[in-house]
C-alpha cells in the first residue's frame, strides 16, 4: 500500500512500520492479553513500556544521568506555565522571542514571575534570529524555542549563555525538532518538547530537567505539574498517558534502527537543501526566513499570488501530498518534513512545485 | 480468540470491537490516508471526529445545552488543582471526604481556596457515605466524588444540594462510573472524568461543565487549563490528546450499539448483584462496605488471610482473570466491572473464587 506523504506540522506523520506494530499489537501486547491502552500503569507490562521508552530516549539524545526525564501532559502551551511554575522562583525571566511560540510562552510566564523580552525579532517579521540579547542581571533562567515551527526559524548551534556572561540555565522548547539533531546538554537546563511533532502521538510532552533545578516550585504549581512530585513518581503520579508512551517508544526503537539522531540529522540536512534550494533556485516561490536560520523541520513558503493558494493544495492532495497549508497568522504554504518524512516525499514535493509554476508563472 | 478479562481499575479493558475497529483504521482512517495520530487537530477529518465524539457524548449522558464538553489533558488529579483555579474565585470550598480520592482533592485545592471538608467517613475507614454534612454559609462549590475506585464506595443518588439549603454548584468527580448510570444534571454544576476507566485511554479528561460557571478563573489559571480559553477553543487552544478522542469516541459508539446508559446501567447492576451476592453469601470473602453504597464499579474483597493473596492472584492469572490486586492503601483484592466487562466474566472470576475458597476455606 502506497500512502500519501502528509506534511502537516502537527499531530504529524508517523513511520509506517510503527503504525504497523501498533496495529498488529492492538488486542495483545506480547502474548499479555490485553491492549496497551488497556493495563495498568502501574503493572509490570507496562511498566517494562515505559523503562524501555526513557532508556531508548536517553540513548539516542545521549542525556546525562543527572538529567530527569519525565513524560508529562498539557503540550508545550501548557509547559508555558508549567516552567515558570517550577523555575522562576518568582524571580526574573529572560525570553528571547523568535516567532509565535517564543512570544506565547513570554505571555503566558508573565502570570508567574517578571518576565522580559531580551530579544525579538519581531519587527523584522520573525525572519531571523536577534544578534543582540540583553540579558538580565540575574534571570532565574532564559528561555528560548530552539524550532518556530510556524515561522520556520530555527537556532542551528545552541546559544552558550556562559560565554555571554549569563550563569542563568537554559530553558529550550524544542517540540518541532527535538530527535532531529543533537543536543548539547552541557548548555542545558532545561528541554521540553511535545510529542505531536517527532516522538509520537498529541498527548504526550517530554520534559527532560537538569536534577538541581527540581525541587523549586511555586506553592500554586499544581501537585501533577510539580517536576519534583514527578520525578519522584517516576512520571507515575498521575495515570501517564500510557498508549501515548508506548507509541513514542516505538518510534524511539524506530530511530534507533534507522541509526539514530546522526542519522536523522543527515537526512534533514538533505531534506531541506532540497526544498529550500528548489525554492531559492525557482524565483517563482519564496521563503522569506534568513538563510542561516531557516529551519530543517518546517518551511513556510508563498507563491506569488494568494488566489493561486487554493489550486495548488487541490492539486496536492489530488497527489497525495497532504496538509501543506501555512499556518494562519502567515499564510501561504508550509511543509513539515519531520523525521518520518522520507527524501522521496519532499522530492515529490519539489516536483509538484516545479510543475505547478510552470503552468501557473 | 478468546481474550481474558481483565479487571484493572484503570486504565482498564476496552470493548474488544473498539479495539479491533482501532487496529483496522490505525494506518488509513476512512480512505484518509492517515492514521488518526498523524492528523492535524484543525484539519476537517479530526474536526469531524471530535465534532462526533461531542455529539455522541451528550446523547448518551443526555448533557443539556447550556454546559459545555471540554476534552482536556491531566486526569483527575490535575483536576484537582483545575477545578478550584477555575471555580474557587479564592472563596471556600466545602468537601464531602468519602475516600482516597475525595481527599486528594480536598488537599491540592487548600492551595488555591479555603478548603473545607464538610463530612467525611475517614472514622469508618471509608466504608459508607457520612449522613451528616456541615455545609459552609456561601461555599463557591461543593465537592463530591460519586465513585471512590479505590474503597469502592458510591453515590446511589446524586445529593440535591437545594435540599440541604445550599445554592452552592455541586462538583462531581466521576471518573470511575462515567457512562454506567444516567446524571442528574439538575443537581450539577461540573462533571469530571479521567478516560481511562469507562471511557478510553488514559491521557483524556472531560470536564462537562454549566456555561454560567465558566470564565471566573483565578489569574494563576494556566491558559490551557482555563476552562474559557478551553470552550471558546472548541478544546482546541492546545493540541488535544487526538487518538485518545478518537478511541473514546469508538467507545460512545458502542456504548450507543449496546443500547446506550440506561442498558449500562441495567448491566452494572446485574454484574454488581452476582459479586456481591457471592460474596456476602461465601462466609469466607469479605467487602466491608455499607451494602447501600456499595459501587457497581469497583469492589474491593479480602480473603480471611492475607497470606493467601499471591496464591489467589497466581490462580486467577492461569485462568486468564487479571489485574486483581487491591489498591496498596486498602490491601487485599479488587475487582474493577466497568462497561466493558461483559456478565460472563464476572460469573468466571465468581466461579473461580468458589473453587478457590473451597480449596483453601
Amino acid at each position: 500500500m502506497k500512502r500519501p506523504y502528509n506534511f502537516s506540522a502537527g499531530p504529524a506523520a508517523l513511520p509506517q512500520e510503527v503504525l504497523e506494530q501498533a496495529a498488529a499489537e492492538m488486542l495483545d501486547w506480547h502474548g499479555s492479553g490485553m491492549s496497551v491502552m488497556e493495563m495498568s500503569h502501574r503493572g509490570r507490562e507496562f511498566m517494562s513500556i515505559r523503562d524501555q521508552a526513557e532508556t531508548d530516549l536517553r540513548e539516542l539524545l545521549d542525556v546525562p544521568s543527572h538529567y530527569h526525564v519525565l513524560f508529562m501532559q498539557g503540550g508545550g502551551i501548557a509547559e508555558n506555565a508549567i516552567v515558570p511554575l517550577n523555575l522562576s522562583r518568582g524571580g526574573t525571566v529572560d525570553f528571547v522571542v523568535t516567532g509565535g511560540w517564543s512570544a506565547k510562552s513570554y505571555k503566558e510566564a508573565k502570570r508567574y514571575c517578571r518576565a522580559r523580552v531580551a530579544a525579538s525579532s519581531e519587527a523584522d517579521g520573525y525572519t531571523r534570529i536577534p544578534a543582540q540579547w540583553q540579558l538580565s542581571e540575574r534571570p532565574s533562567y532564559v528561555h528560548v524555542c530552539t524550532n518556530e515551527t510556524i515561522h520556520g526559524v530555527e537556532f542551528q548551534e545552541l546559544p552558550d549563555l556562559k560565554a555571554l556572561g549569563c550563569d542563568a540555565p537554559l530553558v529550550i522548547d524544542c517540540s518541532s525538532h527535538i530527535a532531529s539533531r543533537p543536543i548539547d546538554w552541557s548548555r542545558v537546563g532545561l528541554a521540553f518538547a511535545g510529542a505531536q511533532k517527532n516522538i509520537g502521538p498529541a498527548g504526550l510532552t517530554l520534559v527532560i530537567v537538569r536534577e538541581d533545578l527540581v525541587g523549586h516550585a511555586l506553592e500554586i504549581c499544581p501537585s501533577a505539574f510539580d517536576y519534583k512530585t514527578v520525578a519522584e513518581n517516576h512520571s507515575m503520579y498521575n495515570t501517564p498517558p500510557t498508549y501515548a508512551i508506548y507509541t513514542a517508544g516505538l518510534v524511539f526503537q524506530w530511530l534507533k534502527r534507522q541509526g539514530g539522531v546522526a542519522e536523522m540529522e543527515r537526512r534533514a540536512r538533505a531534506k531541506a537543501e532540497l526544498l529550500y534550494g528548489y525554492i531559492d533556485a525557482s524565483g517563482w516561490y519564496v521563503n522569506k526566513v534568513d538563510p542561516t536560520c531557516r529551519s530543517r523541520m518546517n518551511v513556510p513558503f508563498f507563491l506569488p499570488d494568494d488566489r493561486l493558494n487554493e489550486a495548488f493544495l487541490a492539486g496536492a492532495k489530488e497527489r497525495g501530498l497532504l496538509q501543506l497549508k501555512g499556518h494562519k497568522s502567515v499564510g501561504g504554504m508550509r511543509a513539515s518534513i519531520y523525521n518520518a518524512m522520507p527524501l522521496e516525499g519532499v522530492q515529490a514535493l519539489v516536483d509538484y512545485m516545479r510543475e505547478f509554476a510552470a503552468r501557473h508563472g
